[in-house]
């Protein structure tokens, strides 16, 4: 393409400062160095994460900032050494990486690479530390690798999935974060077997994916908890066959579930970040067999606390992150079951 | 034989009051009733379980009871629907059961029978709701459905493992608690992959057994963690290979090992019951990968806390009970692995 080495210049949705609305710039784009992949992006959405470090409560402020990590795109041109990628192709930019290399990317069980983890500290580049984003000279930070409200971004061939060419862009960009993080944690983690009980904590994005990934497996039922009433007719269309309010009883949670379940489901999700819902989504489960797994992300400050005698009786507790998908591996498949409308795995 | 049907009179070792001294007796045992079986004890050894009941502080005191679970013997005479046992049949007396009809024996992960999971409250056996044991018909309560501080004891045949008749039974024996609960432990639910690395907490004898599991399983590394430096050079005969004491180091235990091993170890068994052990057991495992299996039974008041993060990081927390042995179904497999002295899976 012409532009292949070249700064490009293009509209991008500037963060100038913590909260502040965030500004339409021009801003310049320069090419790829070794390792990296400029990606033409079509389609962003926008996800809490982003508010979260837009706000930047407690974190450490880092402005001026690009944010922006859930989207799709098409390779404009690729730095040196890239040979998975090519221009054209299209790709989901994934807030997390995958190197091949290190002894995560080499486990069967650990998509936390040692290279390309998220890193929400850092603004820039690996290969350089510099930002491949500037305005009139100035450097603007990247955010976790990805910087998708720009027309074009700069991204570790690690941190692209090389997905299916027919797939629309429009509907799969949503697959590069949370909606593979619920389905994840539920198919690659819970596990649910067929005919099998599932708690779903928390009906958001999230929850809801984590719900389509119970339905999948089979689960004769899906209960989902949530404190918004409202949540429930929308997740039925994912598949939850009950619903618990917290706030309609006076006991607590896990008991409401045991009762409904004789002694607990078979499998829960935690998908809301409130350590009061781990804690539930872990009691809940049956002693012998239960495994509840964690998704949410927790306040700095928050303990997980239970009597040593819940686990004693046989349940497993497991975290997970980014639905154990490995974002190179593991992505471009998760968008074929899009496209072939996988209903059911059994 | 002639005893069959009657009362048998016979020695056992009586604990009258808590905290006092046992008294030799002579005791009844009344026939078994309904699928119980009465056994010869030939050989019983003594484990911290009986002691703590036998202090009995913090819990429900039941005086006199006969004590001991760690046994083996033969089978003099069976009730009625006992059909898997015949009289002269070598077992091991279990302190837990295995029912084959409800939802935990049928299942393939549990063996938290319904029926007969371990119950410390319970003096009588179940068919009646009394003891067999009297002396001057005065009823001796049992305990844990096994009371094998007594020449002849009844025990519901769901408590009985069958063994292989050439067994040494003063060897067996040991293989009906501790040892069985710390080789399972790591056999099968830690399950260690070959050239893995363990960290083993508490090196008494389930620590020891849960050690022998990571040698059998080819572990590479495995990491004995005890307060008392004199238990390393018998750790080593079961497999240990480096050890920590907690007191030797100004840093906590789990950063210790992380040190070690590069992040941390890819499995841990906790064989301790101290509770702060168990949040070292947990934290010391490697994130992406990591399995922390808890053995040792907590203090009531005890708190498991761990930041939420911990789990997240894709580390998995386990419990588990009796090794996860199946008493009828798997205990007879245990004894065979020592017959033919099993000391390598790899």
């Amino acid at each position: 393409m012409a532009s292949t080495g070249q700064v490009i210049r293009c509209k991008a949705a500037v963060a100038w400062e913590a909260g502040k609305p965030l500004v339409m710039e021009e801003v310049d784009v320069a090419p790829p160095q070794a390792m990296e992949v400029r990606v033409k992006i079509l389609f962003t959405s926008l996800c809490h994460t982003d508010v979260y470090f837009w706000e930047a409560k407690g974190q450490t402020p880092l402005f001026p900032r690009i944010f922006g990590h859930e989207a799709g795109g098409i390779v404009e041109s690729v730095g040196e050494g890239v040979t998975d990628l090519e221009p054209g192709d299209h790709v989901l930019p994934v807030f997390t990486g995958e190197c091949k290399e290190c002894r995560h990317c080499k486990s069967e069980e650990s998509n936390m690479c040692d290279l390309l983890r998220i890193n929400t500290d850092r603004g820039v580049m690996l290969n350089d530390g510099k930002s491949r984003f500037s305005i009139r000279g100035q450097p603007i930070y990247h955010f976790v690798g990805t910087s998708t409200f720009s027309e074009y971004t700069v991204v570790h061939v690690g941190c692209l999935a090389k997905i299916n060419p027919a797939a629309p862009l429009d509907k799969v960009c949503v697959l590069s974060c949370g909606i593979s993080t619920g389905l994840g944690a539920t198919l690659n983690v819970a596990k649910p077997k067929k005919g099998s009980t599932v708690a779903i904590f928390g009906l958001g994005a999230v929850g809801l994916a984590a719900a389509e990934g119970a339905r999948i497996s089979g689960a004769s039922r899906i209960i989902g908890v949530d404190l918004n009433a409202n949540r429930f007719d929308e997740a039925k269309k994912f598949g939850v066959t009950e619903f618990v309010n917290p706030k309609d009883h006076d006991k607590p949670v896990h008991e409401v579930i045991a009762e409904m379940t004789n002694g607990g489901v078979d499998r829960s999700v935690e998908c809301t970040g409130s350590v009061s819902a781990m804690i539930s989504a872990f009691e809940c489960v049956h002693d012998g067999w239960g495994v509840a797994v964690l998704v949410g992300v927790p306040n700095k400050d928050d303990a997980f606390k239970t009597h040593p005698m819940n686990i004693l009786n046989e349940k497993t507790l497991k975290g997970t992150f980014f639905g154990n998908y490995k974002p190179r591996s593991d992505l471009p498949s998760v968008v074929e079951k899009y496209m072939n409308k996988v209903t059911s795995y059994t």
